[in-house]
């Protein structure tokens, strides 16, 4: 009976596996310059964590289930929700702000399609502690260093999801109308206001969303304070970042509550959103002090898809022992001693038949431990040149150095 | 409301988690240095791929959940099942044998207990295409050599199943007596015995159970091919390796058939078995060929509690700008240029504070970015020995270096 893996998960070989870890670090040292730090939640959450405020379009997609003794809990949707619970729970008297990194895996039971899939992977950071513009810049900045790092080419959208919450503060649906403004569903959003008497808004939704200024948009709505916003875009200016105002953006999770913004790349079609983020205030809601934080999750594997990384794959060498497999096994030792990885034959092959498996494997050198070896001197052939030499022993550490 | 992560889950504060990440590096690399590549599988299967063949013992302990389609899926309670489902799958016509490794979470619903957790970590590895002697002895040698780089006390167990499998050909409930023989519940195995009409049968079991070499084993039960288990032994000695034979090795799971090895740690109490695997058979059973392989999974969380391991925190500066934000960010992006992280602070405090923060967080260095930096210099205090002086921005590089 042939077993299959379940519908929009994915299995990653080596190929694969080398470069998404090549991808992966590199975040991690760009956060790590920064001074993030890594830290790990559990798989699954108690579902209740994800209902209380991370918006319906994500509570329709949670894998739930009850464990043995009927509790109620979720594999993880997105990270910012569980990071807060554990400040909340351990970290609350640490010194402020806290900055933390995660690289995980995300479950969301959705239609599987080109750039979606039900097992997904987010890097993301939260900055736990401050409320200030300089918060929402630095966060902005890492995402925007880390894609620029990867050579992605993207385009970054700088927003404030207070502005549309502001012009619709007296919508009784305001949280639907965001995600639907989130879906730039507008059809929707007319019908949503039409039947609370409020058509008029329409149009001042639309033209904030059009607005590419804060001039702009405090022409079209004069009402609000656009101070932070205006700080976060000198800030972001002075370190050179290309991004443009967008008041438009809503986000698809409710908690946040000020600057947000989106990063959309080129080449991914309908999925081009690699990154969101923005400032929140969830802490409290998890029955911790109301301490506002600004983070940002990276869609780990839409980024994969479009961004060039040097993948450095360690050098192999085939160890050929002439069916003296413990002398084999002895010069392996030595060859890994000197950084270099060696593989010896473990079916019973041939010589011809060793070299074969070494040109299938794409290994770098093959090392030939004959009779020579009793003088301390091995044989080795460069699998790429063809060229092939003696060496002592004791040397090959600096031919491999 | 106060939420609380799972039962028997953990959250992972940065210094732990740069431990582990530590443990984990280096793990990769002893791995990689013997030829193995990472490869990755879905965090959850079908059911089924566990039921076929693991052991009733992990099955009563698999998180098994439907998902909107009612479907029969499980979180995985270990790797070499998915590992061997992938293998059948998408790796059949790769040249052999294939040497990957995992470094993966699985899950167990079990009482949580000191070093049992229902979200655990472990690495492992597979050798696919091969039963042959050479084979076992690499799996081996690669646990044991990745345990001693990790400075953990440890003794070795090498058996074969094949000897109290072939002891009990006749009894009926043979799958359950060697899970009785796993737990030493000799008691357990006495009662199946004699229901059976075979109680002869457990001085045997008991007898071999003890015996330390093929020559004891041989004189107790004589009708049985030792040569394998001899060579893979003679292999394991060449290289050095401390270990013991041990013929009442039984593991958990039902699916090895041939060599099998376990590990148990010092300072550990009951849960002190860190390593386990063997040679099985798995692949046709999943809808591929018959194809052997060796295998181990390595307890990572076991292993982090007692290992000794260099971790290696990278060095971090404060960068003070003196209420000039724009001008630390600049200053803070050379400094990580030049391979040393750099903090900024986002809290609007004095130069006391910011210092004072830099102490709680550990830092390295305070960066002074005053007046002097309209020359082209700032003033670095080293923070552990006090020392401090001005330097050139553009010699920043050297000093990190």
């Amino acid at each position: 009976m042939r077993i299959e893996r379940p519908r929009g998960t994915r299995d990653f070989l080596p190929d694969e596996m080398e470069r998404r870890r090549a991808i992966e670090n590199l975040m991690r040292r760009i956060a790590e310059s920064f001074g993030y730090r890594e830290v790990a939640t559990p798989t699954f959450e108690h579902l209740e964590l994800f209902t209380l405020k991370s918006g319906e379009g994500i509570v329709e997609e949670i894998y739930a289930f009850k464990d043995k003794s009927g509790r109620d809990l979720a594999l993880r949707p997105e990270l910012t929700a569980p990071v807060m619970r554990m400040f909340v729970n351990e970290c609350s008297v640490m010194p402020r702000p806290l900055r933390f990194y995660y690289f995980a895996n995300c479950f969301r039971y959705e239609r599987p399609q080109k750039g979606r899939y039900r097992e997904f992977w987010q890097f993301g950071v939260e900055l736990i502690g401050s409320d200030r513009p300089e918060s929402d810049a630095e966060v902005i900045y890492l995402a925007y260093k880390i894609l620029k790092a990867l050579r992605v080419r993207f385009t970054l959208h700088v927003g404030h999801v207070g502005l549309l919450r502001s012009v619709l503060r007296d919508v009784g649906e305001r949280d639907r109308a965001m995600r639907l403004i989130d879906k730039k569903d507008w059809k929707g959003l007319e019908e949503l206001l039409r039947a609370e008497g409020r058509k008029h808004l329409l149009d001042v939704v639309l033209q904030l969303s059009e607005a590419e200024s804060v001039e702009e948009a405090r022409e079209i709505y004069p009402d609000f304070d656009y101070s932070h916003v205006e700080r976060v875009a000198e800030i972001l200016e002075s370190l050179g970042v290309d991004f443009r105002l967008d008041f438009g953006i809503a986000r698809g999770l409710d908690y946040y509550t000020g600057v947000v913004f989106e990063m959309y790349a080129e080449g991914l079609g309908a999925q081009k959103q690699v990154c969101g983020g923005g400032s929140y205030r969830l802490a409290k809601l998890f029955g911790g002090e109301d301490v506002p934080s600004t983070g940002f999750a990276i869609g780990f594997d839409r980024v994969a898809e479009v961004c060039e990384v040097e993948v450095e794959r360690p050098k192999v060498a085939i160890v050929v022992g002439f069916g003296d497999h413990k002398k084999a096994m002895k010069v392996a030792e030595i060859i890994r001693e000197a950084g270099v990885a060696a593989v010896v034959d473990v079916m019973g092959r041939n010589v011809k038949k060793q070299l074969s498996f070494a040109n299938s494997i794409n290994a770098d050198y093959a090392v030939f431990a004959g009779e020579e070896f009793d003088r301390g001197v091995v044989t080795v052939k460069d699998l790429r040149s063809g060229e092939q030499r003696e060496v002592k022993v004791q040397e090959l550490n600096e031919l491999f150095g």
